[in-house]
């Protein structure tokens, strides 16, 4: 099992704290790694060393997909800036959501080659900033509006075209956990796992789809299965407990962070 | 392209009407084909013969993961029914929606070992009744409560155990479109598409997401690309209409059926 000191919580899991806040939270309750978003991180990294935690990931880079191309090198640009946020951070991965179909546009394959093309512009970017790209398959219900890359196996195919250490893939549990061939792609996922996300997979889905997740043990994922797979895969890094859930967001953050700690320690600690 | 003479719809499309006035229907507006859901069907086979109308599919038999032998022996059962009703029909083929998890557990694996049993159990019965049954992958966000084969390479694998003429695959637009090995999987199918379903993937996805179809060209797949694929592995079966949406229900079925002719003419006739 992975343990308790590689558990990291995310900042989305806690929505509504500052990142300041976020950090007092997880040194509070003992939760080494934190995993970050990009919003109001002017001086996090100091806040993040002083605290003495440790960045799992940097959320997000990505959104490749675009229809001209003013708005393709808009996208570059942004992600440049989360490049050098992540390795101020020296966050372990920055998570790339590759966005979904080109706006006006059905064509899947075009919009897959598009990311693909933009991630190679990346990556020396990447390269010279000491920043790790972790190319996330989103859920195949995200695949028209946020990310045409669907399966482990897809994004591990596309990791694969460059060096192990300038790309990987992340691996969350919520994305995948119904995938077949699942335990074949971690399998040939050794050296490029950039990192790992938990969350629960519940139903019914809420409205906004987005915001159905649910903490670890309370839905359908085997969380021990996909674990061990992850770990047997060789993966060191921290398991990182990512809930977008807005009843969870309206809960008081120290209950949140108890629950999160507790589920992982039954589960998996 | 596949033309409105293989044109069927699927009478969840039209879901309050009953099975005698989507017959009519069907004749009014030169339909050839139409897909029966297994509710009122007393008399339906001979008004379908009456009709000249060609009955493209049978929905559904399946949910074969069950935590207990009387609740599997029960599917069976019906499942049986489902053969008889089937031929009777003379339907192209019976729509199998294998089920989810087993209600308790979180073990894909052991209802994936379950679903290929029971179909195991159902193939001699259905090879006596002259009926071919069609595996119908469904989207992975179906996966946990109704339908543990997710992708049409796994629904394949799962027929191929079995003599063509017994199992096929159905293949939906709207289950499959995001899949990055849809046309590798569609192409090594060859003399096994058993069904081909049709409807839209719209955002967003309403509350109730078994019902977020959408009419053809409302939405993000791509049909002529799907198609094309289809027949060029030899499909010649119909091309079935399904759009199960809340809307669509409530608005005058002429309408939806000049809808359901006039989208398909536009983009595939």
């Amino acid at each position: 099992m992975i343990g308790l000191r590689r558990l990291s919580l995310n900042q989305a899991t806690v929505r509504n704290l500052t990142a300041a806040d976020a950090i007092r939270l997880c040194v509070k309750h003992e939760i080494p790694g934190i995993g970050l978003w990009r919003v109001g991180l002017a001086g996090t990294a100091a806040a993040i060393r002083a605290a003495g935690l440790h960045v799992s990931s940097l959320c997000r880079g990505g959104f490749f997909t675009h229809a001209d191309a003013d708005a393709r090198a808009a996208a570059l640009t942004d992600n440049r800036a989360a490049v050098t946020e992540a390795a101020e951070l020296q966050a372990d991965t920055l998570i790339l959501v590759s966005g979904g179909l080109v706006p006006g546009s059905r064509d899947l394959a075009l919009a897959r080659r598009m990311i693909a093309d933009a991630i190679a512009e990346l990556v020396p970017v990447a390269q010279d900033a000491g920043v790790r790209l972790g190319i996330e398959p989103l859920h195949p219900m995200f695949c028209a509006d946020r990310c045409a890359i669907t399966r482990l196996g897809e994004a591990l195919d596309l990791a694969m075209r460059f060096p192990a250490d300038a790309v990987g893939v992340v691996v969350d549990t919520y994305h995948v956990w119904w995938d077949s061939q699942l335990a074949a792609d971690v399998a040939r996922a050794v050296g490029r796992i950039a990192g790992y996300q938990l969350c629960d997979w519940v139903l019914p889905l809420p409205q906004d789809v987005l915001l159905g997740r649910g903490h670890l043990g309370d839905g359908f994922i085997d969380f021990g299965l996909i674990t061990n797979l992850v770990l047997a895969a060789g993966y060191t890094g921290y398991a990182e407990v990512e809930i977008l859930n807005a009843e969870i967001w309206d809960a008081p953050a120290d209950e949140t962070a108890l629950q999160v700690r507790s589920r992982f320690a039954d589960l998996l600690g």
